[in-house]
């Protein structure tokens, strides 16, 4: 599978090594040859501002230059413009806590919660384990990096809050360990970074934070001169979810003529089962959709209407 | 479960007795107490204009008047405006024989694709079988109705061409056999109806078409005064996709600022990505995504850049 034979070598990077832009002129932190593995300690996506003991305090005092940094860039001998660079997902650890928070301007109902809100989550059993959201409501944790990216050729420093088509903030719950994902170098060494651990996360990610939490990743970086990409491409490491797609979904639509508009409203209609269900506050709600409720395009043909669909899988509650 | 106890009894509703508008003054063709069961014969969503042996001449001579009718309306004794409909979905069988067809001016890449084009499919096995779609690939069937509603309480005649917060044209995948759907009600009786057999669709439906097929349908159709909704919500009848999510997904990204053109570039991609890796005209690999590719929004949060994936499910590559 690979371009380049590579000498097994592992470099390991501590917590401190990150940045926060993508940037073509950071100066590499490591130099690697194609193929090789690396070992990552990564802060959470706050850069250490939240901890296991935070309250709601510390949202109101977060100081957002040092959100979603990224550790790296690792320089990849050989990589070249036009190349694509191949992440294998060997291993993802998180911490033993976690933290998700309703962020005031942030998320997809951002003009409906206002107000900033935070739970601190304690994590069972490591990669495997659990994450409880409420007596008889458990999430089962499905490890990976929201922030995967290597630097683009476009001058200048770029923001980790969006991805772009060198990836960066993709937020995608499905590169768990095993996943292969596949890049676009636009640079020479094709300069990856990655950070921002999430122990589990719905698709969407709505109210803009997941289970936020320090974590180990390895991953293994090839060059491929083989499979050009225009945008992220990945194989995931076997069927969807296998963790939450052991019981029927509860599903609310929103009906639409634009696309973010039905999903709003998919999402506003979840917050009310949720809370007439299950007796959550709506800020509960919000936050129980981000970690755990799959957004999925059903139609996008019917003109004038698109109906996007909210996914509650009924395996997270227990009782 | 149910609001009022009924006989048992099952209504047939034969393939001529359909209507092509969502129209509360077309004259029921039943009435059903709470809780009855009916059973469907439905023609394709082409009205019975397109046959096991057509070809792409029927694409082009298309009586759009007559596409996307459904059968009914059925009047349910008990239901007001503000209650609910429950639809259970108790059997679905697709004829032996389907159609997918790229139609002029219709689907997510009209624009790109303005020549018809037209699949016949042999469909093996019933409700549990298979449609190959060339050799080495083969599509397992997971049956259901694109077109679910009730009558709106909006007067006039409405396409039954979108979906709206009353159902209609929702190409919903999930809505298989043992599902429950739940759809306001807006007139008295709530003039339900149905049609648009699909024997496999992907999320999405990009091309405009699923497997279209005459279909069998039995549905049980229950007044409840207790769960009020707003837009349509459904339980599946278990994990999503049983028969796909078997093995790994491989997925190729559309990033963009407009979660609709993020979705173009999605199916761009995988279109591109079937064509190279499996030898597919670019017609045939459009119409592989409408009926096997899902749409998924990965996250819907990171401004000013929001990600699509289409998955493409491995598990469909038998060699």
């Amino acid at each position: 599978m690979t371009n380049i034979p590579h000498s097994g070598r592992t470099i390991h990077v501590h917590r401190d090594q990150w940045h926060v832009a993508w940037h073509n002129r950071i100066t590499p932190i490591a130099t690697i040859q194609s193929g090789e593995t690396i070992s990552f300690d990564l802060l959470d996506a706050s850069c250490g501002q939240i901890g296991a003991d935070s309250t709601v305090a510390a949202i109101r005092t977060l100081d957002f230059a040092r959100v979603d940094q990224v550790n790296g860039p690792i320089y990849v001998e050989g990589a070249a413009p036009g190349d694509t660079l191949e992440v294998e997902f060997l291993d993802l650890q998180p911490a033993e806590w976690g933290w998700t928070a309703i962020i005031p301007g942030f998320g997809l109902l951002a003009d409906e919660f206002t107000e900033p809100a935070i739970k601190i989550w304690h994590l069972e059993g490591g990669a495997d384990g659990w994450a409880e959201f409420a007596p008889g409501i458990r999430i089962p944790l499905a490890p990976f990096c929201g922030e995967i990216g290597l630097a683009p050729s476009l001058a200048g420093a770029h923001s980790t809050i969006p991805p772009y088509r060198h990836g960066g903030n993709m937020d995608t719950r499905h590169l768990t360990t095993g996943a292969h994902l596949y890049l676009p170098v636009e640079v020479p060494g094709a300069l990856f970074s990655i950070g921002d651990g999430h122990a589990a996360q719905g698709d969407g990610e709505v109210c803009g934070t997941a289970i936020e939490t320090p974590m180990r990743a390895s991953v293994r970086l090839t060059v491929r001169k083989d499979r050009p990409v225009n945008e992220p491409h990945f194989m995931t490491a076997g069927p969807l979810t296998p963790r939450t797609n052991t019981a029927p979904y509860y599903v609310t639509d929103g009906i639409a003529p634009d696309l973010m508009e039905a999903a709003r409203k998919a999402i506003r209609h979840m917050i009310d089962h949720l809370q007439h269900t299950y007796s959550l506050s709506r800020a509960d709600a919000y936050m129980l959709c981000s970690v755990a409720v799959d957004l999925k395009i059903c139609e996008i043909v019917d003109a004038p209407n698109w109906l996007i669909g909210a996914f509650l899988p009924q395996s997270i509650f227990t009782r």
